[in-house]
């Protein structure tokens, strides 16, 4: 369907639209091209086998504060009405989610205007879990940014670079080391530091950022430094990530599951890596 | 990291596993396995795009009555408290979405146990446009289902088979059209006939059915009879899907992005359609 030199022209003008605005984000929807999103080159397979990155979200799931994220209220039963359906209410933020643009920002995508093609990312894990292991509070750093890409090469274009900090199996097995609270409220949990993100934002061409924590900062973090300057920009970012651990460090594609909810600021999604 | 007939064999095993129950579904699920769930043969790729084929969800999406599916509450502004946040009241079965088992049976999978593997498959588009044109409370047929096997061959094992009315479009531009109300009160629009379902079940390995309409069932049905014998045989269902007069008839594959929320009957999704 294309002649030579084609297909690149047309991931390249993509990878633009991708990346500056809302606009662009319009631009390259399904309304307004006669043409379907090409794929990132690094996230087109063949796959063989698929990994679900998502913890289950129910009342119980960890949260910044004491309030449950999320509770269902019985609408119908199947006896009674021959089906059984429930109301949710649900605060955005909760379980294995998505911060859109607009969480941190005043005119920023919502979820429903985060496009498909860049919810389909090449997905790179960088593994921190002997820091974290030293330092509840680690940062995610320029270097370890650098070693990832010593190892595996440079961050492929439309990717999403995950924090794997070993948090990922405690939200569920000791959730109150998953939050970190110490006795004066103060939470302890690893993130990404400004400096990495800024980077990532200026020197990589990268969809979003990922972490098996609750938050994109870390616990202690109360000007939230990350989130200010990555959403506005226009990317995404996943919280409380799962399986990180069961997933390659390089090649696997991420596949953000992103229910389309005009004006929400996040939202939750299902999470697969193809392998 | 498989010797020959291997990969097969393993396939065949997560099949059987996948059609057969709630004990089966667990057992294919991350926690209980050390090797990560296969993926169908078709659907495995390489892909080169990606259509998107969810509706917009908001609170002027069309539902079966006349209140809204989904209201959004504010709970935080940018200026006040340094992000945007809200709580989501969602009625689980609104815009484009799923149906679990448990949505018509006592103890079906609810939509945190419906596996990855399940979630991505290859999806079969059957167009019956034109006799809906003519019958808008027209039932997808065996015959129809024969029509796209002559065309397309034999319904591969894991897919999605999804009914292309033509409804799809009418949800945002005549959305009176799409529920079809009539001065009775009734709705009309086209749906799947138990008929087809029923050998869907019995004669090929389908994981789900999907609809571009409100229902499974079409629009005048009072004893949901397609739902009633296709949920509780632990199989889903998708409706209200978008752009499937953009998707091709045979060779996509489908990836469910289901929200993993414990004990829900039904979860609006995000639907890629790989090509």
């Amino acid at each position: 369907m294309c002649v030579p030199g084609c297909m690149e022209a047309v991931r390249a003008q993509l990878t633009r639209r991708r990346f500056f605005g809302r606009a662009g984000v319009a631009a390259a929807g399904l309304a307004a091209t006669a043409t379907t999103p090409e794929l990132a080159r690094a996230a087109v397979g063949p796959f063989t086998s698929v990994l679900d990155l998502t913890h289950t979200l129910s009342p119980a799931f960890p949260t910044f504060g004491s309030e449950p994220g999320i509770k269902l209220e019985r609408l119908t039963t199947l006896g009674r009405d021959g089906y059984n359906m429930f109301e949710w209410h649900l605060v955005e933020h909760s379980g294995t989610h998505l911060d859109a643009p607009i969480h941190f920002s005043e005119n920023g995508a919502d979820v429903s205007e985060i496009t498909a093609a860049t919810l389909v990312a090449p997905l790179a894990v960088v593994d921190v879990t002997a820091k974290a292991a030293q330092n509840p509070d680690y940062l995610l750093s320029r270097e370890d940014l650098a070693a990832w890409e010593t190892k595996y090469g440079t961050l492929p274009a439309g990717a999403c670079v995950a924090m794997h900090s070993g948090w990922g199996r405690l939200a569920t097995t000791d959730p109150a080391r998953f939050t970190g609270r110490d006795a004066d409220g103060t939470l302890h949990f690893p993130g990404i530091s400004p400096q990495a993100a800024a980077w990532l934002l200026t020197e990589r061409k990268v969809a979003g950022i990922a972490v098996d924590t609750l938050s994109l900062d870390n616990g202690p973090s109360s000007d939230f430094k990350t989130h200010n300057l990555w959403l506005p920009a226009g990317r995404w970012g996943l919280e409380n990530v799962a399986n990180l651990e069961r997933t390659p460090a390089a090649g696997a594609t991420l596949v953000v599951g992103l229910p389309k909810v005009k004006d929400a600021t996040g939202a939750p999604v299902r999470l697969f890596a193809f392998v």
